[in-house]
């Protein structure tokens, strides 16, 4: 979720003066850096988990497809293949992820603004903000799986991947990871307003668990880019 | 740079079908995910590196400002101004890199394909060749020193800031640190090719140093805001 701890949300409540009102995806990049600047709540943490991730997923794809077709290589070509349609379905993914997370948190806000005068209001209310959480949660940890998903398929292009353009796996490697674990501080932080306790701690536990097998993956691809460019 | 160990040159001279030629910062998040999963050498984990690395100062912006005029925080809002300040500086700076990387990656490039019939052409070749390997390593270099200045803002803003958005803390530092690590790699890549080794030596282990202090500092921001959001 966008800059907000939902255990808090009468700060957004109090100074909230806009959420995105256009498709980030289709902000420039400076656009979207000033955005992300601005006290607006949207786009936050998890829009930029979300491109982190995207860029990624991209950089995977331009390594494959630049080890594809290309001389000494033939070995894995058709692995290649497969690793590129894998990180353009997880990129697809993680681009639609930007725009989610401004859905969510518009769905958090407007559960929370709805009327509390009477008992029935009030519990009809209780009601869609924890159902809003509940979606809150679940997008950042379908960010969280994908980013996951980007760092497996980063290790593919080390190991296989075009000596030339080596480094773009270690970087593919550094921005999946950082997606996954900014996006896992917004599952945390919603989770936590969650009162089915079941629920929410399945999700951190999930989440707790993926991050520990990332930061192994994620170190042991990019010590393997740092030998294969000789640094 | 992007997508290329400068050590194999030919491989983007025979692959060299067009670098980006419109301003990479204007184009859409959606844009820049493609033409980072293409083929073409530009933009590649060079400008990527300082995407993260701008994003990370946009969200020290982010929470600074939104800390800044508000209750409870009056004791830092001088404190955030400046940083907020150095934060908007340094964006500037790595959404500056963007373009830059792409400038060194086409200087290299142009320097690769003089002439070299003649002895004389040959030495000027050779000449433009490490000079633009030189730009091209500190290029990557400004970079890696830009995010380590938004690693140490995040952990000022990790510190001081508004507690509603201090999961936007923890990942500002996540994108810095992925956006310093992966400048790294490409500073370590084009320094490898670079003969007066005194000068590469140097660049190499002032980023060495660099990225040892950034990591402790990154791991121990992001452990103070799980802390905080109680994770």
């Amino acid at each position: 979720m966008p800059k907000t701890s939902m255990r808090r949300p009468k700060f957004w409540r109090d100074s909230f003066f806009g959420a995105a009102t256009t498709m980030t995806t289709k902000s420039s990049i400076a656009t979207f850096l000033d955005d992300l600047a601005s006290e607006r709540p949207t786009p936050g943490g998890g829009g930029a988990a979300a491109v982190c991730g995207a860029i990624g997923a991209a950089l995977v794809s331009m390594v494959a497809k630049l080890t594809i077709g290309k001389k000494n290589y033939e070995a894995v070509w058709e692995d290649l293949e497969i690793v590129n349609t894998e990180a353009e379905a997880l990129r697809a993914e993680l681009t639609r992820a930007i725009e989610e997370d401004v859905v969510a948190f518009n769905s958090v806000m407007g559960a929370y603004a709805l009327p509390r005068a009477t008992d029935e209001e009030k519990a009809k209310r209780t009601a869609a903000i924890q159902g809003a959480l509940k979606d809150a949660t679940l997008a950042p940890l379908r960010a969280v799986k994908a980013c996951f998903g980007v760092i497996r398929l980063s290790a593919s292009v080390a190991e296989k991947g075009n000596l030339n353009v080596i480094s773009d796996a270690g970087v593919a490697v550094l921005a999946a990871n950082a997606g996954l674990r900014s996006a896992a501080l917004n599952v945390f932080i919603n989770a936590k307003a969650i009162k089915d306790r079941d629920f929410a701690e399945k999700q951190i536990a999930e989440v707790n668990a993926l991050t520990a097998q990332a930061a192994d993956m994620a170190e042991s691809v990019y010590q393997a880019v740092r030998t294969k460019i000789g640094s």
